[in-house]
């Protein structure tokens, strides 16, 4: 047990030493890159994130998790308020759920009109690939997490008195409209992957191995340095264009 | 003279009431809107602004004439720094100068590269397509101004020490790079033209008739209690897709 | 009337081009001023600030009218919103209302507690202080109306359509509450006036006698190539501390 | 070894279960708090923001770093740029090096003049008064290290891939103006302690146990359900104003 861990600790190292030396060059040639991390509650996003981000740049990374919008912020355009956080050259951002709550927990929940789903589904790639002609790097990531498991975390994460601020009112939902949710998801995926900016999936049952997949995988995105580094595991990471029944169900 | 005086300042008056009462609408109804001015140095864009916004409601109008991107900026999604200043609902944004600046002052002074030259004209009908889809007026007026009228007001500019501040340094080039503007106006007009934000033309080398004339245009165009009011004059407004030989050469 | 008013357009422009050659000069020895507009209802701050900044630098100047502050500026420290707009060097900001709403508005409406009253008036001096030390021209004026001029004003703006978004539902308390407002003026005046940012008092109920008294009392406050300007009449224009019986009652 | 560690895992765990109850009691109350964390290069600051605001609410919580000052913001108010980020109710804000950078580096630097750092001294306990009698918690921190463990802590960043973007072109100053940087702190430490915002020193070359000891003094500062919680070691963490001899020289 010790050694798993231990070697989990080196691998982890080595890659977080890659995302290092990958952001110096990101910054040295003027890169921009965008990283979205969506997935259903308890899939991982927040932990793969810590990792990836603790020896970045503090000045040239964001790490973005908007909050519910305001009204004035919910009568604007819909990609106005994450518009504000993209990029300048050299920046690495990196979004905790991103415009795709739209498509997610919007759209199941009823919080959007289903005119509006519609428009954003349709919106979406092309508002992307004005970004990537524009020189943006983005990698959409899918957390996927089974049902099972989401419920151990879920319930594990009600016991812990540090977790008191993940703990959310929508929780109970997650595992009530599971079938709403993978239906959402499925649909996503489909509907907005295209070569600009396409999905990757990320199986998270095993959170670290997901994690060190996940950093291998975004070495490869954005080239330079890291680009040298480990392949993911195919098991685990794979483009949802090719995902044939290894979603969860 | 001072009744032809007279008779504008009771026109302007009356249209400026059906703007208050427009605006009055547009706040109740959540409406937003977007009027984009672009034309020539001195081809009347401060002074109309000045006349449509003298009675509107302060905090539902906002005037956006951006400074010179910095460095930052540059480096940035081309339209990230406008998309900051649209409309929430009720308010009315008046953009002097726009996004389409790289469709003219950076295309001819060697400002943007080619490359992003041309995909500016294939992405702003794209970008605009989706804000109306959103909801969102669009209203894009160009401010016509013939050459001899421009050199007339360039030069009594620098002669007028209240005018100090309207001064540039790139004044001279209006003048001497005049066909590169012509030809620039032209490809812009045909190319960014659509019918989710089409373009308008509006001859200003008379100021007042040009802009009593934007008014009665900008009413009919948004709508609302103001669209009763005078038509403009179809010599003075007209749509850019109809302009056949009518813009300044 | 008409040669009357011809004077007033000529003595405007004289001072309208003295303020553009004050701007001039600020901007170019990076100078920074805040100047304060404070007065009850219809005393004419609004006329006064349009006539100021109508030729100024677009770019160098501001005028700041805050909104209502939302719960969450309300919960931060008092000065924290003003502070924002706070010139750069260079830069005019107006403030047309300003901080000093705590000592007006708020407290005879009772929009804030006695507690928050008494510290805003021992605090705002130290405020201003700091900033003066910091190098900030701080010019501070209250326009000062009477009671008759004031009713009169206000109902004239009931009646014309133009000024329909200047109506507000607190128009009649500033009739009602007359004699709070003055008393609340009084003890701003007496105890918010100090070296580093004295307050001066302009009567106003002629309106073009005020504007052109404020505008030749700013000149000289800034110096620079204005202050060799026309003497502001000392009957219009005077320091509030020696304002003896000279307020409107 | 393998004990001691799991010995401080479990007071750490422990006294961030007790920061989260803090903060849902400050959340709940709407308190308002910002702890500032000074100190030399490598004194342990972005390790213990780390470890406290590891679990604490996303929303309700911020870190504030600010990059070297723009030439605008230079020009700005001293404490403008900072102001903007000062907590309104329920917000807790770190800040990771704040306004007492000039009494620190730009002192010892020369990056800003004498009579701005004179000034400084002067002002920093006013501002903060201000805050406080607003209602604002201010903890200031300063983490005192000596210079063997810097001279130590300095290598071994050098030679760590992970710290790339820790190291400085500034670090070699820190123990080239040792004594300089003393100087400048024992000013600041006697000029800047007073009542409404006290300075608080710990001692940080064993790095874990400074880390438990901020805890412990921030849970016992802010008040709320940690104020039960352990005491700090008085040797460890003690009150700038009775910290005779034992700075580190």
């Amino acid at each position: 047990m010790a050694r798993k861990s231990d070697k989990y600790q080196a691998e982890l190292e080595r890659l977080q030493i890659l995302l290092v030396e990958t952001q110096a060059w990101t910054i040295d040639k003027g890169r921009k890159t965008v990283i979205v991390f969506e997935g259903r509650d308890t899939a991982g996003k927040d932990g793969a994130i810590k990792r990836i981000t603790e020896h970045m740049a503090l000045r040239q990374t964001r790490v973005v998790a908007l909050p519910k919008p305001t009204d004035r912020e919910t009568s604007q355009w819909y990609f106005q308020r994450y518009v504000t956080h993209l990029p300048a050259a050299g920046e690495t951002v990196l979004f905790n759920r991103s415009w795709y709550n739209r498509a997610g927990v919007e759209r199941v929940m009823g919080f959007c009109e289903p005119g509006q789903y519609a428009r954003f589904l349709e919106d979406a790639p092309h508002f992307e690939r004005m970004l990537a002609d524009g020189g943006l790097k983005i990698i959409k990531l899918w957390l996927d997490i089974s049902r099972a498991e989401q419920a151990e975390r879920l319930a594990s994460r009600v016991a812990d008195p540090l977790k008191r601020f993940k703990v959310s009112s929508l929780d109970a939902e997650a595992q009530d409209r599971w079938d709403d949710y993978t239906a959402a998801r499925d649909r996503m995926l489909d509907q907005t992957d295209h070569p600009a900016a396409p999905w990757t999936v990320v199986a998270t049952d095993r959170k670290k191995t997901a994690r060190l997949n996940i950093m291998r995988y975004i070495l490869k995105a954005i080239g330079g340095p890291g680009e040298a580094g480990p392949e993911p595991d195919p098991g685990v990471v794979f483009p949802a264009a090719k995902s044939d029944g290894r979603l969860a169900a």
